[in-house]
């Protein structure tokens, strides 16, 4: 099997990592900064010594494009994002990117040419830690954000995303690709999650991208004095909804192990300590890797909203906030990087994708998969954001072998 | 039994509360503002017309002076507050000002002269919406506020209570009452809760305050993503913060029906919707009427919350920040009043007062009763606030009875 040079893959991620480096340790490097132009352009100094050349969309996606022996046949694309969170990590999103790079340099260095072009892909925005909502720059390529709304946006600050990407040196190349013109995505990029390392995995191999639904409950009792109300008395909203988050927690446990259960927010409006909480609203955040289970645990949580409310005597308002349905990627794209981590000989495991990646975006228009790899304690959007070299050389290798099979060797491999 | 005129206080407590009025029906009348100047004025104005001799100490307490027929007895004070709260009631305070000079006018009209001299008191910044703390001016009454400390208080626009004494005209006068030359105090309230209104008394005989611990929970778990950490990896700092919630509420069980608890406020630091709570703060407010009680509601839940955090792996710190006694009234003047309700014909309960009164600072260093009224719905602080006629007369009654009864009456009732 074909093997990607680590030791280069890794110290082109610490010299990217020192672009916006933190004191802590960690990166910041917000999307169209002059951190992020700066990240841009080193990348693309690396991709034109490796041959490739450079162009830019309407929305600042940056493409490296390596050709292949056949000129007509679409391109394979390989990629992630350099933008990061405003204390962020060194692997998060810059890994795929790198990998992407290291695959190319690596086909290079062994005199490989494949019958599909390939182009190393980042994606504008993706953490949409600057600019709302994330994976921005992957939502305008498939379609699924218009680019006039796009280029409206604005940061915190006023700044509308086209004065960024002007500010930034972002140039709109005239002839771009489109969904129709792809023949696959592939994404490497970090878990975000424990499983991996828990399980001692070097691979995961990601199937999709779980259901998402948001709710939005709002309790409604009756605020009194704390102190001249009996017990018997009180319609509490806050006890009410201590309720309901034991019953979302219990209701997780009848969909184990995939489904999963957060309620991330809640506001007592008018809060005062010797006040009986007569509103409580607060958030529930759902997911499933499959889209019946996911209504299935809506219905379930309204029902046992409903009949806590009932006990209580209090109201109980449940709105659908979002939804986002499963992504399940291409069977034969995941079948190559499942292919390519056995035969890499790689312990792995199937993995469904809980946080959002611009693969998601791609999935529902290209064949599209995407390889995990484990990192430290699970740790994400973090500066102590962490992954071993080993582990990091691995992902690499399989993103190489499954590209490479996607892509068609055209000449014979010299080795 | 003697009687007061139950039209004559309605007329009056509806006149004051033009003073102040708001669009809604309720009253607006701040301590010390403009509006709680034209009150007392009002309130001097009929003291004067009634006989007695106004004066004002060095906080704005306002004594209304009926003599006794002994001229070195101690008299027995009649009051509470005409302060409100920024969108308060028509009856909160003004009603056991007003009743007490329903009770002077009562003995004026029936040629009543009693041993001890009789003062009616008004009390400043009872509400604490205006200066904190809340009961001030009787708290500098029996020194448990320093009047130097009382003085430097400022409101939120930064005027001191010095400076609002000053433009409310308020003067101190020379001779004043300290807490050694008081024979004893009474004060007639809305209970501000539903237990009477709900038994259908007129009559609450308060034997006492209750005594409240304010505790602050800090529950740390670890922060992580809602869409990549599997259940039982978490250490969700809400589920946990919950289900202490519901043991808080089981344990108030233990308690009843006197034990009270609550959570009034929560906060959940940098929150966001797809993030599980790695911190979560919030209050926890414990009544009973009996301070051995109370230590062992705190010693309880501290237990349970201890084993909850340890159950879940996450970590709970609980600090005591506030803590006030039980004050139990004097049992004579707690006998007068109940005395007075049994002979007057009205049903009524033995009561635990829920919030704070002036006369909780007074039954520290004098013997003290109060007198507790119905209000509908059992709502105080609230422009709906409100009370039935008859039910304000029944108060008034007993109050007159059992004043009398201590006061000694010191000529014939000619009746």
């Amino acid at each position: 099997m074909l093997k990607v040079d680590g030791q280069r893959l890794w110290a082109s991620l610490m010299e990217m990592a020192q672009v916006g480096a933190t004191a802590r340790g960690g990166v910041r490097r917000l999307a169209l900064t002059e951190e992020d132009r700066r990240g841009r352009a080193r990348f693309a100094e690396w991709c034109e010594a490796a041959g490739m050349t450079m162009r830019s969309d309407a929305v600042g996606n940056l493409f490296a494009r390596r050709e292949g022996t056949d000129a007509d046949a679409k391109p394979i694309l390989i990629g992630s994002h350099l933008d990061t969170q405003p204390e962020g990590g060194r692997f998060d999103g810059v890994y795929g990117v790198l990998a992407g790079l290291e695959v190319v340099r690596s086909l290079n260095e062994q005199g490989i040419h494949t019958h599909h072009p390939i182009e190393v892909v980042s994606w504008t925005n993706e953490e949409g830690a600057r600019f709302t909502p994330a994976m921005l720059g992957s939502a305008v390529f498939v379609g699924a954000t218009p680019l006039v709304d796009a280029l409206r946006t604005q940061d915190a600050q006023g700044v509308t995303l086209a004065e960024a990407l002007e500010a930034c040196g972002c140039t709109s190349d005239a002839k771009q690709l489109t969904t129709h013109d792809v023949e696959a995505y592939f994404e490497a990029h970090i878990e975000q999650g424990p499983i991996l390392e828990s399980h001692g995995h070097p691979i995961g191999v990601v199937t999709g991208g779980q259901s998402i639904r948001w709710l939005d409950i709002e309790v409604t009792g009756i605020a009194a004095h704390a102190g001249t109300t009996p017990m018997p008395y009180r319609k509490d909203a806050f006890f009410a909804a201590s309720a309901m988050a034991l019953e979302l927690e219990a209701l997780a446990g009848r969909y184990a192990p995939q489904g999963l259960v957060t309620i991330g927010q809640i506001d007592v409006p008018n809060s005062s300590r010797n006040t009986i909480a007569g509103k409580v609203a607060f958030t529930v955040d759902l997911r499933h890797p499959d889209d019946t289970k996911i209504d299935a645990m809506e219905r379930d949580v309204r029902a046992a909203f409903e009949r806590v409310a009932a006990q209580r005597g209090v109201q109980a308002s449940i709105s659908t906030y979002w939804t986002s349905p499963a992504t399940p990627f291409d069977p034969a794209c995941v079948a190559l990087v499942e292919d390519a981590t056995r035969q890499l000989g790689y312990t792995y495991e199937r993995i469904v994708s809980g946080a959002g990646h611009d693969a998601i975006h791609l999935a529902r228009h290209v064949p599209t998969a995407m390889v995990f790899i484990p990192c430290v304690d699970g740790l994400s959007h973090n500066e102590a954001e962490d992954a071993l070299p080993a582990d990091v050389t691995a992902g690499a290798n399989v993103l190489l072998n499954a590209v490479l099979a996607r892509a068609k060797v055209a000449a014979p491999v010299l080795a």
